[in-house]
């Protein structure tokens, strides 16, 4: 697909939308939950870290690689909860794909939308082999930006066709309604998380204070329930109540990076937890006992980034929907970077100073 | 400068080089290279770990973070020695700042010329403060893709005026003379790095490959002289004989990193050491004894790369030489990503799947 080496193909904010409408969000998010579970298949070909965090009173900027030895990926983001009151998002992403062999990016491309695409897909997969088989309703406590991709996930995998969303905010629950609105869900708008949690087979936590809050306490769980815990995913912020922790069942994506910033950061550091791989790959039992809590302590981990990115990567020819961009230096002899700025001098409009002495 | 919240300044390639022909390279490497000392200067105010490094058998991938608690830096750059082979670059690099208060990105730049003018920045401002008073003539062994860099940055800061190039491909070596030909160097294209040595106050190392190599011996050394060691900067990739090492005055940019990539490698853990910000804060001395060999063991270091950026960003306005990027979403309103998306759906020229369930 690449012309020339120095041009990666750039999938941009427009072409991102473009992407996902063509496709259809129900296909997209299906077909990228396979690219996960794929790759969670075989998460031992992975490197891993947990990812590096720059942390600041107002939120955090993180890094997240990984590598299959072949394709290198990272993603940038950013997590800024007070961002909404100047009209900015709470959480934008942009990530990378290069060439293990050589170094050259071959994808770069927006993941805000992506990464809300991506975390509903994971969660969708971890409750497909997590949750109590025929799950159909599931409670929402938390409205905001990535509520509805986490519905339509849920509905695309598991058939969920019921749900009953709760948010602080009145209006989050409105707008999420309105634009669920024609899918095919049954929507029942609640004004406390206790009833929304009423006969839910899963619970989704997905708030965005970076605190310590308590989403969820001990007496709103059942029996049997799922809890797929999103929004904490940060030192020190947290949803679920401590005894929750201690009656579920707990699965999570890389345990060194979900030992800081999930919610079983609450919780002694040996406090034995499955990863989510595991179970894909037939390595860990999901239920120790009948009408067990199983709990998805999901941070949001960089190997979910690399099999978005490697989806879009495999879309991009079909659908044109990419740019070219000239993110790095190509000279035609390799070894001379300063005689492709001598000879920029000699054929661009610009006043050339660089051979005054 | 930015008009709307979703478009980030992007330096291009082609920009780069506009932006540093217009400048003069002179001009511009000692401007950065007072950015630089700026920077070093206020270094314990930056969030410092050692790069991000994914290593494989052809190269290296790292990701360079840091923060002044304001502004957010990192770089993406790869190492491949045998790139040139396959006509690509050794190095290529981007970088991107971003405003710590809301983790938006605010520069997105290439960093391929970047680095190399960066490079050779601090190693102008490390033989300043580290080099003989009067030092007129360089060594250099290596002739590659940063050698006429390296030479710019030493003629504009410290007024050498006298090169000796060595490099094991003599059409390197040709080259970088060709290059530098008319900028009011005398060049002597020499035969081994024994000649290129003789009578020089500094020596500067900066080959390219991936393995401990010994581009200078003991008796190579004389006393008094200053060794800028470039090319080492990975584990296994060294430069130096270890018994120059021991004799040296050693000056690393952060210990932390440098002992995982730098020459020191070599050494035993505890070797003294001192940091180069250390010496431009008057907090560390640069010799303990009359004509002792000082060595600068760079390997580059993401102050160096935040500093870099800094600098373009503050030229931004005054030349124009970006564009406007669209690399993060900006719905109207902040929490509806998904509305975003539908309303894109209305608007935009797609067969727009996402309403049938």
């Amino acid at each position: 697909m690449q012309e020339k080496l120095n041009v990666v193909p750039f999938v941009s904010v427009d072409h991102m939308m473009k992407l996902v409408l063509t496709t259809g969000v129900e296909r997209f998010v299906t077909e990228l939950a396979a690219y996960i579970e794929e790759d969670f298949r075989r998460w031992q070909s992975f490197d891993k870290i947990p990812r590096v965090a720059s942390h600041s009173a107002g939120g955090v900027i993180e890094l997240m690689p990984t590598s299959d030895g072949e394709t290198y990926s990272f993603k940038y983001v950013n997590g800024h909860p007070k961002n909404t009151r100047s009209g900015r998002q709470t959480v934008t992403a942009f990530g990378l794909l290069a060439d293990v062999g050589n170094g050259y990016p071959v994808l770069l491309t927006e993941m805000t939308i992506l990464t809300a695409l991506r975390t509903a897909a994971t969660s969708a997969v971890a409750a497909k082999y997590l949750a109590p088989k025929g799950a159909r309703t599931v409670a929402m406590i938390g409205n905001g930006a990535q509520s509805e991709f986490q519905a339509i996930a849920f509905k695309a995998i598991l058939g969920v066709d019921k749900l009953r969303l709760y948010d602080i905010e009145p209006a989050a629950t409105a707008r999420c309604q309105k634009n669920l609105a024609g899918m095919g869900f049954e929507i029942l708008a609640c004004s406390s998380s206790q009833e929304a949690v009423e006969g839910a087979d899963i619970i989704t936590t997905i708030t965005a204070d970076k605190q310590n809050a308590t989403v969820l306490t001990d007496n709103m769980v059942g029996p049997g329930v799922h809890i797929n815990a999103v929004g904490g995913d940060c030192p020190g912020k947290t949803e679920l109540h401590r005894d929750i922790l201690l009656r579920s069942n707990i699965f999570v994506e890389y345990s060194p990076q979900t030992r800081i910033e999930g919610e079983i950061q609450q919780l002694d550091r040996d406090h034995p937890v499955s990863e989510l791989w595991q179970v894909i790959a037939g390595k860990a039992a999901v239920r120790s006992k009948e009408r067990q809590i199983t709990l998805f302590d999901s941070v949001g981990f960089a190997i979910e980034d690399f099999s978005a990115m490697r989806y879009v990567r495999d879309r991009l020819e079909e659908t044109g929907l990419y740019e070219q961009f000239d993110l790095i230096a190509d000279p035609d002899e390799p070894r001379d970077l300063f005689g492709m700025i001598l000879r920029a001098a000699k054929t661009k409009p610009v006043t050339a100073k660089v051979e005054a002495s």
